[in-house]
């Protein structure tokens, strides 16, 4: 092993992970750091909406705390609350899953960690549809993994998939497919049938499909895009990933779920006794509400979304150098082309101090981005209109 | 790699890490599951007190949320919140520590899964001090790694580390020398010479040491006890690992800190990111409270325990069978042996079952603790008292 210990400091001999080290510093965050303390700037960088978690979730914390639910709990969900999400997700694609195949976690994020803990070994490869948002190929760098891309096609009609990349680049040491849909940051939405057909190409050759959802129902046109789940038999090597932080406006509480074939279970929760032991019961609590009491806040952040999404796919493609702009039918983020603009890097920096608006570099969405800005829209109406005219301000002024 | 799939019922070959698929079934549950629904059981074998999390902790976390602090936040911990863990442990220890050496965690157990994941290659292995609880070893498996375990010596006086196995046990693939002092589960104290010693020889041989110190104030004479840090140097490779869970009984929130190295910071915040993004916020803003505010709830933790403690360890060695119990200095943990009961874990069921006690099987604790028993005595003393009654007549019944 290389040891690495110079760039990092370390007087003594004592080696550092070369693979840990050397995963890059955010690239969003280069761009963030410069304005943390400029309350001037409009930040569309990160994927959150400014909307706080509705206040009958809050209460339900809230309330269990007084009444001293405070002490370690169920490590893969409270009975209750996995009972409610598997509800919840049978209802929303008329399936009949048992509730073993659901459970809780410390996040999105935190899911993806947990199932690539039980599939990547040094050596493997995960293939990674992109772009894509930058921590799960992160995590497989982490756990020793490769990360190897297969990038969408850009086209007139936005973007898509070739199934055939896919196959093409799997070989004997790919250990997972990961699938980002509805995806941040293009906002491309992969078609039911493509699903189906990634399903039985996983089923065949052994490799696990990854798939992350957590914008499932953040959809302009019916209540949810499709799920890998609709298409799966109950035994496929198939983890799905949800968050109650996009569509219930709960980013800052650090829940989510998996949903994974019944016989991962076991496994899922000695993982999750060796990362964080247990979600706090009283943010189950929440969670709980959320789930059974919360389809009218999942309609209000469509909603919300929507009006920002119309003035912003009204307005930005009319302005100087920008390119490639399509409505996305779902997720939060508009995803544009500025000619001239293919350092996105220094662009995205010189946006931000100078037309003091904050939007992420294509760089730091792997291959396919190169060239490409995001920008979250979910943020309120007259704040976007402003951004905007910031933006065109600044368009004009460079073009 | 060992394809094992069908040990977990994959249908399809999608295979599952050995390593982590082959992670024992944890002892301590395999006693707590005959009896999780049966409210007649006193149970002692999880460590945790039976106090729920004081009013004034859980009244700013409830004011936090009513105030939207629902986003995205700090990944290693919102600024005010590192500062105070800073002036809080500079003022236990005497020391003049940066806020840079301190990172928020989410729990004690997931800050030894970053420091883990930081350093663990497959292949290394982690010299492991034993009697220990069981999931610190189980992480250097997940990550690939081998646990050598060295046993602490039961004297008369108790516990003892002789420090020349360690140095005897590292080889050039040691990278961690993990300890846990005050000990769960013998309430072995680790002197302060044998730390400077220790840190001497990490030092020498670029290991690191990664200290379990989440009960430094669990102690029975003085404010804390002895800590790696009052020995070390900035840059030593030393992680200590502390949490709210114990001394704030605040199991159920999961938060703790580390304090590692300043050159530790950015790749720690990586991880951070990579494995749950942040702390919530709102629970960032119990913990400041509990760490500024709470000095007065680890005094009464400790009286609270040294109760129960004495009650214990004057009832338990005049019963028939029982043997090698010393009262803790620190921890609150009686472990002791059953005379015939060398096979633990089936002795902890039989005493659950016919007792309605429940204790945790010394197999859970690794080399060094076969044949002895793990009793958490951090419950009102009534409950314990009653606990005796009831393990008094299990013993000499079957004495």
């Amino acid at each position: 092993m290389q040891n690495i210990q110079s760039s990092f400091g370390i007087a003594g001999n004592a080696p550092v992970r070369p693979n840990v080290a050397e995963i890059e510093r955010q690239q969003i965050l280069a761009v963030a750091e410069i304005a943390f303390d400029d309350p001037e700037v409009i930040a569309l960088w990160y994927g959150e909406s400014d909307i706080s978690t509705p206040k009958f979730i809050c209460d339900a914390a809230a309330a269990a705390l007084a009444e001293g639910e405070t002490f370690y709990t169920h490590k893969r969900g409270m009975p209750g609350l996995t009972q409610a999400l598997t509800d919840y997700t049978n209802r929303l694609y008329g399936l009949d899953l048992g509730s073993d195949r659901i459970s809780l976690t410390a996040s999105g994020m935190s899911g993806i960690m947990l199932c690539l803990q039980s599939i990547v070994e040094p050596g493997d490869n995960a293939i990674i549809v992109s772009p894509l948002w930058p921590n799960a190929q992160s995590t497989v760098r982490v756990l020793g993994g490769e990360p190897r891309y297969v990038a969408l096609d850009a086209g007139e009609d936005g973007f898509s998939l070739d199934m055939e990349k896919i196959k093409a680049a799997a070989d004997d040491r790919t250990k997972i497919v990961f699938v980002n849909s509805p995806n941040n940051p293009t906002g491309w939405v992969m078609p039911g049938e493509q699903q189906a057909e990634l399903l039985a190409f996983a089923r065949e050759r052994g490799i696990w499909i990854v798939a992350d959802e957590v914008y499932a129902r953040m959809v302009y046109d019916g209540e949810a895009a499709p799920s890998f789940l609709t298409h799966a038999r109950p035994d496929d090597p198939l983890f799905v990933v949800n968050s109650f932080s996009k569509s219930w406006a709960m980013t800052g509480w650090r829940i989510g779920w998996l949903v994974h074939p019944a016989s991962m279970g076991d496994l899922l929760g000695n993982l999750i006794e060796f990362n964080y032991s247990c979600v706090p019961q009283f943010l189950q609590r929440a969670a709980h509400v959320a789930i059974e009491e919360g389809e009218g806040v999942v309609s209000d952040i469509v909603d919300f979304c929507r009006r920002s999404r119309d003035i912003v796919c009204q307005r930005l493609p009319a302005m100087p150098r920008v390119q490639g702009l399509q409505p996305p039918e779902a997720s939060f983020y508009a995803f544009f082309r500025i000619e001239g603009g293919e350092d996105t890097l220094t662009t995205a920096q010189d946006i931000v101090r100078k037309a003091k608006v904050g939007i992420a570099p294509g760089s730091a969405f792997g291959p396919g981005a190169e060239g490409w800005y995001r920008l979250c829209f979910a943020q309120n109406p007259e704040r976007i209109a402003e951004a905007m005219n910031r933006l065109e301000e600044y368009l004009s002024q460079t073009a």
